[in-house]
């Protein structure tokens, strides 16, 4: 997505900003918020008023509760969680408060996929339906799997103190394309199940109006599943616009981190980093080194 | 997805370089040729061996070219088409050649998508089964009329002669991001089609072995899916990554674009961009105008 960037560094660019100003980050920020809180709304009112509503016990009732977790912990939350470092306040100050809600909303939308998933597998047991056969089922499991080993890999390098600088500059761009990658997965997973239960709960013959006919339900799950893609996209685009994106120069993050090498012995390391980097950061780091040093 | 850029410029890139050799481009190319024959002969054995092969009568045997047709044009020639930038070959010399190949590429992959769309409109007025009522033909129908109007401006903006330079300037990275969201949508839009078909031809009661029980067909298809994921994320990825981006600085395309400016009596507008630009271009911008004048 943020192939973008390839556009906006070249001859012109400033010229162009001069032509046109850029959009701002909040006022996108606040629609994309109601966006998702449109698709949380959506999801939760196709399950109460077309399908009874939500419970806990292994019927149909509890299926419900599979696409509410779903769409509001691995789309919502997730572009949230995805979006943190794309907050203005951010970029000032410590970085570690900002690691640490994103990674809280990255585990609070993982925790509500594991209840998606222990939703529809209850009530898939309680009604004697085999488990993950789908195209659906093996994508959507595939992207939470993925989901978690992105979050203890982003946790055990961002996180715990014990990842030295080169795994971390290492891991980082991995990260933020499985990031991007993970949020696409997500989108395909709910369109293909918006489709299948739309065709499970809308079959011929036994729906009062069959999905073919387009009877209100299947044109409101249908617009559900085009917020979501909606959703999705801007938060990509979010992510690859270049003008939005923190400027590492300013972050404290890389100072902390080099602080932290030091202190573990490192500093021929980073003598050799700054002697090779042309990044605004190496002054800071020799003052750190020398600092630590004293 | 390009957000990978953020990480690969920063302190420690240099560093990083020494430690981790790049992963050449030719052999992943290579890979991902493979990977798309394999899509393309995957879904096409699927509609041989499970569904009686092809016809154009309006049959079922019809309706088999349209996931042949959708997935060979709007998957895997849309991704080649989206990769002709990153060949190094396209990096020396006229940009001009290249263009036009990037073009008809994307040409016959909406060719093929329309003929898709005609395969299966005419398979389902021949049955006398609406149109454009799931999830699925609406994400779709979306995704190539978006194509087309990417496809259409693409055109005007960088092929025809008329389009001024800050209109390319503008345009160019909007081109790209929805280059990346249309092949995002392209494989949602597979996704859910694979899905909504195999709950079709394996449905409970009429199929031997309904889906549910993974027969043979189920599995075969599901792994489909998988490839073609597969292959769009590794695609997005090539897209992504900073090394693989064609050099701009290289390039005689904003060249042939001054110099066409310039004919059409826009100097003024080039001072600017030149005196704005810290652009390794702005001298041989400044050269041509000098040429020009004389």
């Amino acid at each position: 997505m943020a192939a973008l960037a390839e556009g906006e560094g070249e001859v012109g660019s400033l010229h162009l900003a001069a032509v046109m100003p850029d959009l701002p980050f909040l006022p996108f920020c606040a629609f994309l918020g109601s966006l998702g809180l449109g698709c949380v709304a959506f999801v939760s009112e196709w399950c109460q008023h077309w399908h009874g509503g939500f419970a806990w016990d292994g019927s149909a009732r509890m299926f419900n509760w599979h696409p509410v977790l779903m769409v509001t912990g691995m789309v919502v939350l997730y572009g949230a969680a995805a979006l943190v470092y794309r907050l203005p306040p951010t970029w000032r100050g410590p970085k570690l408060p900002w690691k640490m809600l994103h990674s809280t909303l990255a585990l609070t939308a993982f925790v509500l996929a594991v209840l998606g998933l222990v939703a529809v597998f209850n009530f898939h047991n309680a009604s004697g339906t085999p488990n993950m056969y789908s195209l659906h089922s093996w994508l959507g499991l595939g992207t939470i799997l993925l989901f978690s080993c992105q979050w203890v890999a982003g946790f055990s390098a961002f996180l715990l103190p014990y990842a030295p600088i080169w795994l971390r500059t290492l891991y980082k761009p991995i990260h933020i394309f499985f990031g991007s990658t993970i949020l696409m997965l997500s989108m395909a997973s709910c369109v293909s199940g918006i489709n299948e239960k739309l065709f499970f709960s809308l079959k011929n013959g036994t729906a009062s109006v069959p999905y073919k006919l387009l009877p209100p339900e299947a044109v409101f799950a249908n617009i559900l599943g085009l917020l979501i893609i909606l959703f999705g996209v801007l938060v990509l685009y979010a992510l690859a616009k270049p003008s939005w994106k923190r400027p590492e120069a300013d972050s404290l993050d890389t100072h902390q981190v080099l602080a932290l090498d030091l202190a573990q012995d490192r500093l021929p390391q980073l003598r050799l980093l700054c002697r090779n980097s042309r990044s605004l950061c190496t002054m800071p780091c020799l003052f750190v080194g020398m600092l630590v040093r004293r």
